[in-house]
This record gives structure tokens, sequence and C-alpha cells, in this order.
């Protein structure tokens, strides 16, 4: 939430001219995400995102991510568009950093998603994952089941601080899905971060997909894992079946689980939670009392994980 | 530079129910201002920007800086216009807070404002004191030359950290300004705070005066003082006496100076220094080492003290 780069109407300018976007109308640094800074950027030629990476997206991922958004617009699957420079690249430098110009996409978060609106981001997961069935680049998930242990494991006090027996109960969950994690799963690109705050709506129609800085190659059905997660379950870790069944369905509709996939489903959707338990609570760790910036509750994800190990298969998710 | 109240789906839907605006299409926090937070808001019925009031601007003073972009727009002069909610209000409620849409005005803000420029907001500056003559409501300055001294003496030590000397040579300013200020000049509405980054320009073309929420009555020369100090010195101190002959040449296009003004200006532009100094001053004090919003730098106005304090008369400011 916050704008780290300044960019004069002087940077402004020099960036544009290497585009064929006409002179620039409007620019306003945007609150969103936490990592790069964006700017709502108007010219001639429409509305875009300016986006200037900051130190904690690796430049050399980049490239990944602005060929699977460009494929993804090219096939229809409502992804922001990355604009080429004249010399045709897809990235661009300001003030030593690398930066993009992305579309902008109308439509609002859903903040408490309904039914309708999860049957249409599944559609959309799915749709998304067939548009990048044979997408030629690759790029590990660096936030995949090796990375949650040592997130976790050093933090355990302030697990223990957030929630007597949090701890024991987190490690208990990591070592079930150690064990068990599946492997033979179809694989591709996924989004790998399709949170409600991540898409556009207009009513219940899912206009955008955004925020792709997360996305990686991964099991397919571990993307629908997490939607699972961000989309279905009410507070204190309530899973709402109806909207389960809902995103299940919307996704089958377009792409269909296969048998092992459909059996991993209830593993995988732990070791989603476990995912984000371990990064927001090493963000609560990493965040002075008082900053401006209030962190997300890692116990969100505590309770998640209580419905994850009471589930006994994926007809308790709606599939 | 921040984003203080979270607005869902639902509450903009609540809030946008009131006006004639049509359907919500889009909302994105924007990083602009550092009292309140803004979101840029497109409906059908075109773009706005929602501004939510935070605690630091009166609920009381919100009327005034409406009805004065309401009579400005009316008029011509390109400010926002804020909408009335079908019931007429031209303020709303969200969570408490007192807040209003106004038009979004394409252009971008000049980092370093050629001549042409000065001369562009000199006209426009002329143009809003005209446009206000008839105005009926009325804001008392509550940052005129009462205010300085309370904001500059607790902080005597800081200023003289911060260069040698500055504390005892900003007394003796302050001593200048408030032995003979001026008090029988043409008084009206004014910006107060009429900054670069409070303009939006299309090339050298004025589009847009913003951000109105330090207007107030008072003598209308001191607006042209404001805009000398803001707009037409170079680095270190340095008056740009070509810019200032701009500045005023527009200014004086559209409304000529009274003698008594002329005579005035280089004591108010000594004192509109002074002003800004000691805000500065105080949000230097007060913000924390580290701080992510780094507050503005006291000692540019310093450096322009300098200027003032050798300025012999209007002539030497290009008027």
């Amino acid at each position: 939430m916050a704008v780290y780069t300044d960019l004069s109407d002087e940077d402004l300018a020099g960036l544009i001219a290497a585009y064929d976007l006409g002179q620039p109308l409007a620019l306003k640094g945007i609150a969103e995400g936490v990592e790069n800074s964006n700017f709502l950027l108007e010219t001639e030629a429409g509305r875009f995102i300016l986006t200037i990476f900051e130190k904690r997206t690796k430049r050399a991922d980049l490239p990944f991510f602005m060929d699977v958004m460009e494929r993804l617009a090219a096939k229809g699957v409502p992804a922001p568009r990355p604009m080429r420079t004249r010399a045709g690249g897809l990235l661009s430098d300001v003030h030593g950093k690398a930066c993009a110009i992305i579309t902008f996409l109308t439509g609002v978060s859903p903040k408490r998603p309904n039914a309708a609106q999860c049957r249409a981001i599944g559609v959309k997961l799915a749709e998304m994952h067939v548009a990048l069935a044979d997408f030629p680049g690759a790029r590990a998930n660096a936030l995949s089941i090796d990375a949650w242990g040592p997130l976790i494991w050093p933090r355990r006090a302030l697990a223990g601080e957030l929630r007597p027996g949090l701890a024991d109960a987190v490690e208990a969950d990591l070592a079930v899905v150690q064990k068990s994690w599946p492997h033979g799963l179809p694989q591709g690109v996924i989004h790998a971060d399709l949170f409600p705050d991540n898409t556009l709506f207009l009513g219940d129609e899912a206009k955008g997909l955004i925020d792709f800085y997360f996305a990686c190659t991964d099991a397919l059905a571990y993307d629908l894992a997490v939607c699972l997660n961000a989309w279905c379950f009410e507070p204190r870790g309530a899973f709402n079946l109806t909207k389960g069944q809902a995103l299940i369905g919307g996704y089958e509709g377009v792409r269909k689980l296969s048998a092992d996939e459909r059996e991993a489903l209830p593993l995988l959707a732990r070791g989603a939670a476990l995912r984000f338990f371990a990064t927001r609570l090493a963000d609560w760790a990493e965040t002075p009392p008082g900053a401006l910036v209030r962190p997300k509750d890692p116990l969100e994800y505590a309770d998640k994980l209580g419905f994850h190990r009471s589930a006994k298969g994926v007809g308790d998710y709606g599939g």
C-alpha cells in the first residue's frame, strides 16, 4: 500500500516515448500491492497500470510473468496485457529499476464473494490453466511445501503467543502434508495467489485476474486448493459448502479434475492453508507494533487449518 | 501517501446508491495527499475522486471547500466539481467519516515547472480570485501569521541542528514580518497551497487546480506570494526572475495588482516562506527516523528566506 519510487512528469515523458501510446494524460500513484510501486497511467492510447518493480520481485522472473499475462490476454482470459515498446520489449527501466506498462482492467474486488462469484472464478481459473497448457516457460514455486517449515519453525514462540497450542498443531499439519504430498499430478502454470483482492468483478461477472507476480509452475489442482481457501470460507474457519460446490463446479465445467486430483484436493487445500499461514506468520513477526500497514492475520489461516484437519474427502469441499 | 480507510465493494455500492452516477466500474486507492484517503472511482457516469476525510480535516470546514470547488467549476475555472447526492448534498458518510465525490481531472503535475507553466498558473490563480470575488462563504486562515511563531519556537533546537544559526535568522524574519504585516489589502478566497503538486498540466496548459483543503479567506496577493515561493525558485534558494515575471505577468493579465499589493508583495513572499518553513519544521520534528513517508525538507524554505531577506522590492520578483 505504498509508492516507493517517485516518478516525475519528466521521467514519465522519457519512459512513454519508448512506447507507441501517445502523450501521457494523467498519472496517479495507486495504493495497491505491498511489493511494487504502481501508478494509474492514462495516455492518448487508453488507461494502463505502470508498475515499477522494487527489490522483492526478482528481475530474472519478470519475463516469465510478462509472457504469462501476454499469452492469457491474447487467448481472451481477462488478464492485463503488457504493452510492448517500439523495440518490442515488455520491460523498460526507470531510475535503474525494471518497469512494465499493462492494460487497466475495470471492475471492483469483492470483499465477501458470493457463490455466483465463486463459480465465475472457478471458470476463469480453469480457462487460465487451459490457455497456458502449451506455455513454454517455467518458474519453480518458491513458496511450495519445502518453504513452509523454514518460515514457521523459527516463529514457534510467536505462534504460541497468538494462540496457545498453535505451534504444535501446525507442526503436526506440516508433518502430515510432508508425508503424503502428491507429486504426479498434472502440472502447468498456476496463478498461486488468486485471492478476491486479485480479481475484478462487475456484479457476478469476473472481468479481471490481476497480480501474476506469484505465478509459477506447479500442480494445477493446487491453484484450485488456494482458491478454496481464499474464496469459500466464512469467518472463524467455517467452510461454505455451497461456495465450494460453485467454485469446483465452475472449474470442472471447463477442465475436469482427474481422480488423482480429486483425491489429493483435501491435502492440497491443507497445504495451501499452511503456505498462507507461514507467510502471514513471517510478515506478522516482521511488522513493528504501530506500523502504518497492518499485516494480514495468521489466525485466519489457523482457523482454516482446523477445517482441513477434519475434512474426510473431496466431498467435504463440494467436489 | 496512504489510504487510511478501507472501502469494500459493499461500502461503495451503498455510497454510490445515494448519487445519480450509475453503477461503480472501478475503485483504486490512490497515494495522494497525506491527510485524507483518496480513491479513483469510475462509474457509468465517468471518473471521479472519492475522498474520505480523516481527522485532520475539520468537518465544519468541508461545506466551505465544497462550495468553493463547485463555484469554480461552474465558472469555468478548472477545479474538481463536487457531485451532489440525489438529495442535493455535497457530502456523504462512510464508516462514520465524511466523504465527497469530485470529478477526476486529467493532467500531470509538473516537477520542475517552466516559465510558460508559471505564466499559465498565474492566469489561473487570478481567474480563481475573480471567480470567487462575490463568494458568500468565509473561512479564517488557520495558518496565517499568528500561527508561525508557535510552530517554530518550540523547535528552535531542531532548526539549529538542521543548520547552525538558522533559529536566530528565522526569528529575525518573524519579527520583521510581524512588525510590518500588511492588513488593508484586498481580501477574498485564496487557495493558499497552490504548489505544482496541486496542479495538473498537459504540456504548458493548466488543466486542473486541485486540493482546496487549505482554502481560506485572506489577502489575494498572499496567494500570489505563495506561488512565487512554490513555482519560481531553482535549487538552493535561487529565484528565477524569468519565472517570476511570467507568474506575475500571467496574474496581472487577468487581475491587476494595486499599488499597495505590489509594495506588500516582498513581505508577503517572506511571510509565505515562513509559513511553509514552520509547517515543514513541525512535520520534520514529528516524523520518526526511518518512516515510510519522508517529510518535505524545511531547509528548502530556509534557502528561500535567504532570497527574501535580500529582496529590495517587487521588481526583484519580476513585478
